[in-house]
């Protein structure tokens, strides 16, 4: 089996390129190797110690990363098409979930694959497993019937690798949130989730989309992905002034659904009143651990509001993405996202750039990101 | 109150040009000048004596038309607002539906609006009360509690006469077969509900729109309403034919949801066979008596498809559909089907129109329809 | 018009009772004889003083009590049937729904009838439209239209004044919780909301419920009325150790509908914690203002656990409530829960009973009611 | 690895007792024990030769029997619990889904796992992979993660062997056509699965089932399992007559849900007009080749009513069922059904017995069972 190079991340702030071995490719399994990562917010976290990442084996060393694309490198045997049932060869482009549920636990019986408690079973750090923990790696190592779908042509690597995460995770969002034909939708945030989800809820024929933010080059880009009209927190400068908008711009009801996708606890509090009574309001943005928000109940349930959670997705929700990237590719500037690429020797210039852009004032969602 | 002009439909292939008096408007009622009203299929069904219209009250005769819109004429007393919650005034353009759901029967205390049996309560004869049984007339009469929308600005009345019929319809069809982001649907039939739903599907955000039929300016219709792929029954000349074509182009899988709104009972039984495990047949368009088809159940349940039928639509789904006409008159050219004009006097001149569109090879949607 | 009593709630812990005229009986509308009214514990809030009765129109004195059931008195005109299509005559046993959707607005377009604005418009202080705000009053004024519904003759008063409220409530929050078959389902409080909901759980066919309370008559109340575990708050004295309790009693995987129907906020953040992943926690009880909790939104996050809000209900509940009271009378102590009565006239003390009896240690849901 | 016995079924009517060795346990496989297997309906088809057993690999002789419980042999390394999470060992008993969805598939990413078309995968030829197609044998292997289920202590083996078929099948198909407290069920035909659709459809609170048979013993074992009303079709003797009986005994307005489970074609007709406005028929029984009805569509789309088939079900169906049989163990008489019993090699007897029950007048459910 191959070597290839890796990031390892030792340490906050440091990582290091190591060589590694590839293991044998299980019957069913597949062996990817990495064309191009992206630096999601999440792996900023961990690269500045506020988080420490999750994996089920022994805890030692880790990659991150778990936005990427790549190419089939070796097809265990009996894998002959990817999960749509189309043809899989050698060499063919790919994405795939960074989670897999196991099919058969209590909420996998239901259906219900996206609450699977196994879903990172084999994540592991670099020396137990080096190849199916992150994504800033020369290799990534598909265990038996991994989600795998190819890659449509009319898709660059760039605009591929945040398909099976922000991406999928709006479309999942607005579809449990119950987003139809017709309705009023509020994203909160207009980073790089925000306008995706702008840009679906527009695709999914949302009568009004109102997107919220307080960085003018974002609010633009809001804009140019669909939104009907956007809310800067600079001009609607109190949660009720922004309440207030909303209401005004849903004829005096509130949105059907509310995206919280920005990441302040005390936006939720805020999103609910934005809510017309019955409306859901589906919570994305706040993962990190103390994100507390105070609620009143009592407004909870006279305005019978919903909350709903949003963590990973149903596996349709991928190809769902994959084809609405292709769909929208003209119609919206979500295809070329990714402004910096650095190879995978230089990624720590990438964390610091990703680490910047998420700071600028005049910036939208371009991100930088690495290709091994 | 007002005298208006009325055609009596008052046997096959005649109408009489009658005036008519209007009644007081009571509180909560809208009294409607009609501007313009289409001829629908099932006008059509009624002209031809194949079937008789509904009337709750004594039988008579009545006004046809269903598919109309009109501006206030006279607001009954504590009616200040359209449903939406709009202000109304007099002189705004409006549509309704053309049915009223009771709100408190068994079916309506389940929020099943549209299953009311009782939903064309107040359709009555000319002799009863003439003016809220059709729209080829210069009155409707809303009574009390209505459902009643403002008519957005950038819609002429001959877009908008069918959004409270077929556009409607063909939403609601879509919601309730489960049509959701990145989902293949299937339209079997390609005439005015037809383009509609081709184009609600693609607004929706479906991954493929494939439109089925035999008249090659409806297909380019189709094409130009958004399907991402038509089916030509003369080059596809069998059901296998066809079925093995939507396989093809769903990776071998099927549709998710099939919407059959053409009308011959055995497209139902080929329908079915086009889905996906687990998909749906939304059934719209056999609404004649008789419309028998044989169907093998086993078929059904080894196939696991769904078969449910639209009639009438969620009210919701007529804001929804004006929305939908405004938002995408510029991509779909779905605002202008209407291709001729005729006043009331002239209304079998219409009708006769409308028979020969229906019957055209070289026709898609473009239809009569009736000014008073 | 006959002229009948009323208790009016003039202030604080204070009651006049006076005559007062019964309106003329619109056609649609019926006239209903009181026959009893329950305490509810929102009543002993406006009692209080800790709340203000929502009135719509002139605010003045008005008539306390929403959970009540009578006999008809006068059916307007047109009038022939209940909501089910009954035959209904004067002198029927009625119950009624204390709210009353327009059936047309925005929300209930959609079908979503409890969650309509206008469903308390016909609340009136005493000195505009005496009869149609209270129970605690010989007439009550269904509006034309109201939904009401024959009271099954196995049904004693007593047992029929929390059909309209408590009982239908639970079902609701149970039916929009997802509870079905087969599911765990905790019940956080055992009142009189917990000890019905215990039951109708019971009756819905889930696997397991449990109920918690630190009460000992009612946890024995609880088990008679079908819990299966009973958790008492004395002896799992820390949230950790009844959330550990409940994943014990759930083979680890916590439940899949917890129903708060305590009405302590920092209940929620320890019922979330109860839940599967991808469960619901129902909120009901937490309805005055300022219940303030403080959440942890990346638990709701990783925990994949719904917040759903149940306010009022789907009308279709209430029919569903009285047959499930019929239906479960021999099994489930809840058609005698009423201990104490008492004529209207001594309605205060009816109030300072149901406030012990509130309080009590040794009681489980007996209360006070009045009978005009 | 051990040698076992089993029933070939080498054509119609006859069956040949063999030794055939167990295969080697995979880690995450399970070897069970068969302890008793039932003869199922189909099975009795395949014996007569009506019908041909699917087998995906070389088609040879098979092995029958797919209603069936047994114990632990050997676990697979790796297996430490059943599919609930509960501690599994060898000598447990337990029951398994017949069925075994892939997981990965076009409709297994969307959760619907009882579509995925991979279900039989592993069905195979006894010449191929003898020991997990049927139950008639004294081994089944489960494969690698396939659903395991441990089985109560109250529960006796003839008891459970109906659990992964007919129990689950009717509780799968109440919940997916949405059968809720409240409702009225009908239930046409009061064989086996009749009966336990009764009582299922009792245990999920309907306010009124309503059983459907021509056999006095059927009829009074349905009233025993629940039923509140019986529909005896020799008193009862056109479809009109039970039609209008069903509406009757729903205050005139249908059921709510209707379930097909006799496999008579014609009764589809029946049952749809036996519904409410929006009611669903769920579709069942008819499984055989060619089991055409003919539907008139118009009747489908103005009663607007649905059509709902159910084959298999959601994994969860299972424990779901075990539970149920458990609970209302004492009050219906569920658990005692199979009254014969005979050991492996007088299998041609068993289906001998089972043959003339299905035929005889004075019989429910009791079946011949096998056990190995």
């Amino acid at each position: 089996m191959p070597i290839g190079k890796a990031a390892i991340f030792v340490e906050p702030y440091r990582f290091e390129i190591t060589d590694l071995p590839t293991r044998e490719v299980e019957p069913g399994a597949v062996l990817v190797n990495v064309t191009s990562a992206g630096v999601c917010g999440s792996d900023l976290h961990y690269w500045r110690g506020e988080m420490k990442p999750k994996i089920t084996g022994r805890p030692g060393p880790v990659i991150l990363g778990h936005e990427m694309t790549g190419v089939v490198h070796t097809l265990g045997s009996g894998v002959s098409t990817d999960s749509m049932g189309r043809p899989l060869s050698e060499g063919d482009r790919v994405v795939f979930t960074y989670f897999f549920p196991c099919g058969r636990c209590y909420v996998c019986l239901r259906g219900e694959l996206n609450h699977c408690p196994h879903r990172f079973r084999f994540r592991a750090s670099v020396e137990e497993d080096p190849y199916c923990s992150g994504g800033f790696a020369e290799y990534y190592y598909l265990h038996p019937g991994h989600y795998v779908f190819r890659v449509p042509d009319e898709l660059p690597d760039e605009a591929v690798t945040a398909a099976n995460c922000a991406v999928s995770q709006v479309i999942y969002g607005l579809q449990i949130g119950g987003a139809r034909m017709g309705d009023s939708v509020v994203i909160q945030g207009a980073g790089g989730l925000g306008l995706y989800a702008t840009a679906a809820a527009r695709d999914m024929g949302a009568a009004r989309v109102i997107t919220i933010d307080g960085i003018a080059p974002r609010l633009d880009m809001a804009r140019r992905c669909g939104a009907d009209h956007v809310i800067d927190i600079n001009e609607y400068a109190t949660p009720e002034a922004r309440i207030e908008r909303v209401k005004e711009l849903t004829g005096g009801w509130g949105a059907d659904v509310c995206l919280e996708v920005v990441g302040y606890p005390q936006v939720v509090a805020e999103g609910l009143q934005m809510l017309r009574p019955g409306g859901a309001l589906v919570e994305i943005g706040n993962i990190w651990e103390n994100s507390n928000v105070t609620l009143d109940l009592s407004k909870v349930i006279w305005g019978q509001t919903r909350i709903i959670p949003a963590a990973h997705y149903h596996p349709q929700a991928l190809p769902a993405a994959l084809d609405f990237l292709v769909r929208t590719r003209d119609r919206y500037p979500l295809t070329s996202v990714m402004s910096h690429s650095y190879p995978l020797e230089r990624i720590g210039e990438a964390f610091e750039q990703s680490e910047w852009l998420g700071k600028s004032e005049d910036t939208a969602i371009t991100r930088a990101f690495v290709a091994p």
